[in-house]
């Protein structure tokens, strides 16, 4: 009892971090507004993070967790409900959508965006390694090259798509991003069978949720926790 | 002659704001650094640009100025072109760069970030559409989409490359973009024959560069001023 309440609370304060530094951005959040958005006392809140730091820290390490994505048969469709599923969550989770400014904001980009960036490029590495080994990849593709790139791009997509739209068209632009590149790496057979559809991005998400929170613990990537 | 002091006058300012901008960020920055590294008189320095506003807006004018792109035949090469070049100039010309940190930094991104990315976006979707028109993109090629893809895509590039390797590996990441993205777009003849090299990017940056400055004028993508 006392551990799932321990959960909740920072659950609740979470949000509220999250929510705050969307918001206001790093530098302007004071733990003075997360208290009072999360409604816990300032003991609670220091329990489970000792300085604000610690809270964007806790944020950033939920941009990955609390969605755990159950292994496709097709390496290169797991990638694409990867990259669908956090255009989804990116959209319409505060704490998914805070992490991204935290890691791409100016001042504290140097310090939370390395970790965010490597996260994300390792999960897309991870998954092309396996396509790979199972024959989905063209024989010239250099696979830690393309998960740069496939990451990067993704990236830059969801930059776009925020700066012009405000996320609205993130989902749609992600599936563009795909069609273009997954051509150049893919094996016509698999390419052909390739799901590449807005409408699979929420179904994608809210399964890999269900299956996280069944979990017990947010999993994440490959059980990725907090930055170090 | 006195409008050429004046001419290189605005080029002192413009230099050290770049590298004020850079160095510190927009909001740390201020107008008295910029004067004590620009070396010029108050007096000037307003006449010139009469707000720290008006300073970024006088670099981010010059992240596309300064730099003329001679027609290609094929104007698949000449968005290679234009994509290896921009990167060569990020790495090397500081009112470049700041530019970007500009653009895409937290605070100000909201502000500057938009006219940046649409002149970008723009740009590419005209040498886009000029290549469809000469027959060089596959039919199903939607350019509007497409343009938003690479420009997208290569924004990415550069957070990634920036944030990881401090710009080091710029060039050859965005030839590693456009060998993913081109097979998508390019009918197989022209594919063949495009040069992506990242040898050919300093090349084309300092030809581009030169007849900017023969030109007289600053001209930038067709002739792009600041912002508005």
């Amino acid at each position: 009892m006392r551990q799932e309440r321990a959960v909740r609370t920072r659950r609740l304060i979470l949000d509220a971090a999250a929510s705050v530094f969307d918001e206001r951005g790093y530098e302007a959040a004071t733990i003075g507004e997360v208290l009072a958005r999360a409604g816990v006392t300032k003991g609670a809140l220091y329990f489970h993070f000792p300085s604000k730091r610690a809270l964007a820290e806790g944020v950033l390490g939920e941009q990955f967790a609390g969605f755990v994505l159950a292994p496709r048969v097709s390496k290169l469709q797991e990638l694409v409900d990867m990259g669908l599923a956090l255009a989804y969550r990116m959209r319409c989770r505060p704490v998914v959508s805070a992490s991204a400014r935290l890691s791409l904001g100016q001042e504290m980009g140097a310090v939370f965006g390395t970790w965010t960036i490597r996260t994300w490029l390792d999960a897309t590495e991870r998954v092309l390694r396996e396509a790979q080994e199972q024959g989905e990849l063209l024989p010239q593709v250099d696979v830690a090259e393309s998960a740069w790139v496939f990451s990067a791009a993704w990236t830059g997509v969801q930059v776009y798509s925020h700066t012009l739209s405000g996320r609205e068209d993130l989902v749609e632009r992600v599936c563009a991003l795909f069609e273009h590149l997954l051509p150049s790496v893919a094996v016509p057979a698999v390419l052909g069978r390739l799901v590449i559809d807005p409408a699979r991005a929420a179904e994608v998400a809210l399964e890999g949720e269900r299956l996280a929170a069944e979990a017990g613990e947010p999993a994440g990537l490959d059980g990725v926790g907090a930055p170090a």
